[in-house]
């Protein structure tokens, strides 16, 4: 047994997969053999995750059925509406999404996860935050409708009507980007629940914690406060310069492995171009402005916008407040969570490293009454 | 960077730690520099988890202190206990437990783990199981006790009457021994959800995924199951020989680290033969066979009773049914995930391996219509 600290696991494969691959040299996304771009303004959500479930994209006969059977999923259990109403209107929308996660997934006794189950959790995430959304304006959830797709469905679920066409397609887009991408923290940890032999739902309830630190999925919302804050283009350089003066960070900025645009970064550049023309007025100059403060401070790294920075153009864009940003990309992610979670157990082993102990040497208690 | 593929991440290093150490070798489980077996039946619950959150052993007024601020924050929220209400009555506890702390622990703004949130946190394990407990058996729950320690109240709000001292000493004692453990599925868990600055009760939740698996926490009913199947001494050989002929795992032996006695596992077998001693005569006779069958197939393995063999003899004892055994085991362990996520971000590092890719080379997709 070999025996090798390595901080943050950085360089250690953790993972075989056939899923994705983020191919940082290239700027490259690829799920399952197909690059990002021919996927997401072409493809149904409910294709790509037919795609990630089953390994291949679907005929119209599996589309239609996958379809089908998302949709009838989306009613909650009593228990998970339940605790859906109990949450206090001001809860963060990530810890509600982790609790009705976990309520909606109780068993009675452990299940093996599978794909009905996957289709099952994947397609409550819109109803829980949907619900919640309409709680949090003192108005009824409103009841999923089965003759929608997954996009236009969680928007019908929010606003209580259907969206245009142009904000569906956007979300979808949206959902498709995000759905999967490598090995990422939160993917990680459903893996390692996975691993365990656990069920889906515990998988998805870690997932969602992990996606909600600002290191990983925390951050879109970050990117809409320091935008505000800079309020307008003219504004940019001026506050941006006085920002790294007191050390702040750029928000959206920055990844581990794309060395070059990371490819879901510019097709939602392009959807806010389109969408969202005030935000991308701003966000295009601060972008500039970023990238070439950024270049003269470390001129050897790469350009480094992220897929959080236009993200959050495109979710206001559709409707969204930035406080659902981060859930929302749950709801994209779940479909690739799950798949790694399928993937994990198809062929298991349990994930479980060491620790270094660098504590004390072992030595006797002193009793509790000379511990003065 | 280099890129090495680790199945399971064995032998790899993943945090450095001074809480807790798993001497394999010498067959001893080390907390902050005292070996378990002066501090099982020595010290509290609440002295072993100042140990693991401050680094040190409490002082009379420290340990005051902390004992009642843990007594303090035993409620649950109204939404927790909303939750814990709509629960059906034949849910898997670890399930119950997973969703209550999720909703226990919902917040308004992201706040960064700190020991007074372990201390609360830790707190609510109790209440939350054994209101279960209590709901499952249409009894309301029962109010917490701020005069009775931690596993004293446990007890308490289980069966609605304090239990007799020599029970309470035998579930501090368990409590004590399972409090930490290195680096395990669970933990690992957790830290990776610290990683990326999410909150505690993230954590936790992942943490209590983890647990649940069969490979790792979900194991101490399933001695029961096998304990219950083989039902006498005299029947013991005969069973076991039919159960290695089917192929059938024996539960409660084997793990990845001790080469020698599992400590815990010796502390628990000696308070079994005190406290259960019907249990003890069957599970002692079916441990020498499993042992004596074992050595036969690999006599290169060392003896490989797990905790969990005599845990569950232990916990029945103590008048646990079987199903809480594992929430049981989060109940002690609470205070080493919160102890090892304030680690975590004491000196954080995103925890992040990679994948391999080993799926299909990038071609063009072809297009719904023509699939067929």
């Amino acid at each position: 047994m070999s025996s090798e600290y390595v901080p943050g696991l950085e360089g250690i494969i953790a993972a075989r997969t056939e899923i994705s691959m983020v191919d940082g040299a290239n700027g490259r996304l690829v799920y399952r053999g197909y690059v990002i771009a021919d996927l997401a303004e072409e493809m149904s959500f409910e294709e790509v995750a037919h795609l990630l479930w089953y390994g291949r994209l679907p005929t119209r006969a599996e589309l239609d059925a996958l379809t089908l059977e998302l949709a009838g999923s989306r009613t909650l259990t009593e228990a998970a509406f339940s605790t859906l109403k109990a949450m206090p209107s001001d809860t963060d929308p990530m810890d509600v999404l982790r609790s009705v996660v976990a309520v909606q997934g109780v068993e009675h006794r452990l299940q093996k996860p599978t794909i009905p189950l996957a289709i099952h959790a994947t397609a409550s995430f819109p109803t829980i935050l949907a619900g919640f959304h309409r709680l949090q304006q003192g108005l009824e959830p409103v009841k999923p409708r089965a003759d929608l797709g997954h996009a236009a469905n969680y928007l019908y679920q929010l606003n209580g009507k259907e969206s245009p066409p142009e904000l569906v397609r956007a979300l979808n887009t949206y959902l498709v980007l995000l759905a999967d991408h490598g090995m990422n923290a939160s993917t990680f940890t459903a893996r390692v629940i996975a691993s365990t032999d656990s069920d889906l739902a515990s998988c998805l309830v870690g997932a969602i914690g992990a996606l909600k630190g600002p290191a990983h999925g925390g951050a879109p919302s970050a990117v809409m406060d320091q935008l505000e804050q800079i309020g307008t283009a003219a504004n940019a350089e001026k506050w941006m310069r006085a920002a790294r003066q007191r050390k702040e960070r750029f928000m959206g900025f920055g990844h581990r492995i794309y060395r070059t645009y990371d490819p879901r970064a510019k097709i939602l550049k392009a959807m806010c171009q389109r969408l969202n023309p005030k935000f991308y007025e701003l966000a295009s100059k601060v972008e500039e402005t970023a990238l070439a403060i950024l270049h003269e401070e470390h001129p050897e790294r790469p350009q480094a916008t992220n897929v959080e920075f236009y993200s959050a153009g495109v979710l206001q864009a559709i409707g969204l407040p930035k406080e659902f940003f981060p859930p929302t990309f749950a709801v994209a992610r779940a479909a690739g969570w799950t798949a790694h979670v399928l993937e994990q157990v198809a062929n298991n082993r349990l994930i479980r490293p060491q620790s270094e102990y660098v504590g004390p040497e072992p030595r006797k208690p002193i009793p509790l009454a000379e511990r003065g």
